[in-house]
């Protein structure tokens, strides 16, 4: 089935102990829907500016992703200019120039308001929730969102929670939203609000699904080396949605699934800046990496 | 097959946000050998005070541990004092009295001697090498250490890895041993320093252990309530050692098994101070715990 992402595209700025990049294509959108184009068709709706590169449109094409709802508006495009340290867990961010993207207005045509399969990447949650209102029958919806939402927005997400299917936010933001510093103590508060399926993505630790209640721990890929983490969030979100998208089925097992493609593709992301590598890989390299996670994770029942 | 622990018994004080206990039965071979016991014979070589409660013996010894290892010197018995926050990860040590800690030589008898399985927990590595080299035929040893030892015996460490199976050690001790940031390189440059396997403890985010080529991501049994965590990581290499005397097989696949009895043994650990629940507990309720974390963990493979 297809799939419809709504959030940002950036030029970002970054440096980590390992280099610098300089305007490189970055945001929400545009990790996820890289991501999301190995398992099913996707559709992007985001803003740009006029000076945003044609070139960056060109790759997103050559994956196939329909970038038809990358609309053009007067000014410049969103940058952010960020730094990480050897802890690569946190950002530091050094500027953000909201640009063409602080009025930033989701409108569908038909068919993307026709999508089944629906992430709501980190945008304000009121512009979540008008993009929900857009779509005419979705199948599943997702949605992402981050610490200045729960803090300034904090009604207005709970709300979002009772119309989406699956919460997709960091460890340290499910802390907060559920305020509890027990993450299952948190997930369960989450829960209550609303949403069918609550995922809690640990960085370097994997993640944690609470769907039906089963809980799911997914490992992390194992990397030596990381060396940008920007963008896995998205990226891991894409591999998720898009593997669901591509299979139909939303059972338990298959959420499981989706969750180690949500891993291999983040692990991608963060080998190099930007899209740099996750723009150019095979299937079968991203099968190789599920393949070692299940090596990695799954061990013998006991006998009877 | 049977096993020996050496280790510490201390009187433990502990204040926690949840509650306090006063000269509490803890120590490394408590912890480690109540754990064991639920799977093998276990013999326990430590030193107490004559100040020793004759209560604790008693309950070792109804959990079939043979506890004629335990020497009584002249003086008390080991005590530590400390407290844990909310981030229960980090306990803030607030006094430790040696006393007859301080001077103990474990000496081995000729039944201690022919032990297959041995764990040598957190002590000096010169004691720990001192033990192994009254060993007779050991199977399979595995031993602990910490940041004290890594930082004041470090070459002593090292050279008893060339002697070791297994070295079971924190994530944070793991980094500072392999002096790398990235747990995986770290992981690399341990196990170069001779030991077959290496389990990497990372608290409320489970293990990982290395073995063979292998990584193994075991998670953490989930909890609402941790309510002291003194003890957890001997609790896990109770369990882990434990199932692997019994079965007597160290493949790969026995290793992992191993392992995820580690995470159920210390789950219980935790749930109370000292060894309140993990002194009574049934096979039911272990076996129990390791199938919700079969369940948790484990997802199916891709088709071909």
């Amino acid at each position: 089935m297809s799939l419809l992402v709504v959030g940002s595209v950036a030029l970002d700025t970054i440096e980590t102990p390992f280099g610098k990049t300089k305007e490189a294509l970055g945001g929400s959108a545009m990790y996820f829907s890289c991501a999301a184009s190995y398992f099913t068709d996707v559709s992007l709706v985001a803003v740009v500016g006029e000076d945003f590169p044609r070139e960056h449109i060109d790759l997103l094409e050559k994956r196939g992703i329909d970038t038809g709802g990358i609309i053009t508006s007067p000014g410049n495009t969103f940058r952010w200019k960020g730094k990480y340290g050897y802890d690569l867990n946190d950002a530091e961010t050094i500027d953000t120039q909201l640009n063409v993207f602080q009025h930033f207005q989701p409108t569908l045509n038909e068919r993307q308001k026709n999508r089944e399969f629906v992430f709501l990447a980190n945008i304000d949650p009121d512009l979540q929730k008008s993009v929900l209102q857009q779509m005419l029958q979705p199948k599943f919806i997702a949605s992402d969102t981050m610490n200045f939402w729960i803090e300034r927005k904090n009604e207005s997400l709970k709300s979002l929670l009772k119309n989406i299917d699956t919460l997709v936010i960091n460890e340290a933001e499910a802390r907060q939203f559920g305020q509890e510093a027990n993450v299952f103590k948190a997930a369960r508060k989450i829960l209550s609000w609303g949403p069918k399926a609550l995922i809690v993505k640990r960085g370097e630790y994997g993640s944690l699904t609470f769907h039906n209640q089963a809980i799911f721990s997914a490992p992390a890929y194992p990397l030596e080396s990381v060396f940008d983490p920007t963008g896995a969030g998205d990226s891991f979100a894409g591999g998720f949605m898009g593997f669901l998208a591509k299979s139909g089925c939303l059972d338990t097992d298959n959420i499981k699934q989706a969750v180690v493609f949500g891993s291999v593709m983040a692990s991608f992301a963060v080998e190099t800046f930007s899209l740099e590598r996750l723009a150019h890989l095979t299937e079968d390299r991203i099968y190789e990496r599920y393949r070692e996670l299940h090596n990695m994770a799954c061990f013998e029942d006991l006998g009877d």
